[in-house]
């Protein structure tokens, strides 16, 4: 989802660098120091307008998160909902997430969520999918070795290619499920804006997690 | 899906010794002698009243085929439509898929197909459903290394369950559809009798194809 340019975000972002980092090449091992504490760490790669992700903050206290965007105008709602509610468990990224080697050491992450990625359904751009197999390379590397990647859709295409795709680098799935919302893990589930717009169709969501072996 | 006792079957079994066997141990490896030609062989486990694989034999008459059915009731009504239909490319096996290599030698199959297997959605019963690991390894023996395993259902939490159950025994994924009838192999598709009364109320079929490595 491409948002309308915000004239305000720039100063926004330059205004509040406790919070958010632009493209922090360097920052590798050291994402610990940004927080409060040293506690796992989750990360999300394309966090949209960010309600996921400061939800997850506030409803584990327990766990460091980073919401990463390649948007300005998007990470800028999310730092305006953080100027806000002044989490010290949460961090903001503003860099691409084809870089994520260049963010993260080796091993620094627990967790990397996926939410209602861009589909890119046609075949050329298949390489453009968070699921395609160079993003998994970099979830691979930067997460732990019982590291988990949580994957959410509304759409069935990436979901069927993303099934597949993981397959095939050999990764093991843990749960799968056709209709989240109607699930047993319904109850845990912390939505999207975008998911809770569309679920609200009665439409499907999509989830599969899996971990690298 | 379980049968009326058909009082008819144990005789039409008996008068048709060419078309159908009975737990047929000692086969192993001389299936071809069989059929009319050697051609790549085609095994389903669990083939109902036969309307797939009856259908498939007429389609492809340079591969063939085997109806397998536990149920007597079941492979009865196979049987009643190859006595009309005579063709030298089909055989059936009344028997139990839990013994598929009493029945066939080592890589002897190319395809093994499960159509609207039962869901035994009850975790206690996860042992006898078709894509369970005890299953996997049957089919694993009986098939040639490409040899190919495609799995279609109607039921939610069966196809869930057989995505991990495949990706966890390390088989790799050729083709996952959540919506057969809308893709672009729904042309190709051969329906079995549930699945076209299932399908017209809307509501989606899931295939998996896959191969062991």
């Amino acid at each position: 989802m491409r948002l309308r340019n915000k004239p305000w975000a720039k100063d926004l972002i330059a205004a509040n660098p406790q919070w958010i980092l632009v493209n922090p090449v360097g920052m590798q091992g050291k994402w610990q120091s940004r927080f409060a504490q040293k506690q796992p760490l989750s990360i999300e790669v394309g966090s949209g307008k960010g309600r996921f992700i400061t939800e997850m903050a506030q409803k584990y206290p327990d766990r460091n998160f980073i919401a990463i965007e390649v948007q300005e105008s998007a990470i800028a709602m999310v730092l305006k909902k953080q100027v806000d509610l002044q989490l010290d468990n949460l961090q903001l990224l503003l860099g691409d997430g084809a870089e994520l080697t260049e963010y993260f050491a080796p091993e620094e992450v627990s967790t990397v969520y996926l939410n209602f990625s861009d589909p890119w359904p046609k075949t050329r751009h298949e390489k453009r999918r968070l699921t395609y197999k160079d993003f998994l390379k970099q979830y691979e590397t930067v997460l732990q070795p019982a590291g988990e990647l949580e994957f959410k859709t509304d759409n069935q295409g990436l979901f069927e290619y993303s099934l597949i795709s993981l397959n095939h680098y050999g990764m093991e799935f843990d749960r799968v499920s056709l209709n989240l919302h109607q699930s047993q893990w319904a109850d845990d589930n912390v939505m999207t804006e975008y998911e809770q717009k569309f679920s609200a169709k009665g439409q499907p969501i999509f989830q599969l997690c899996a971990h690298f072996k």
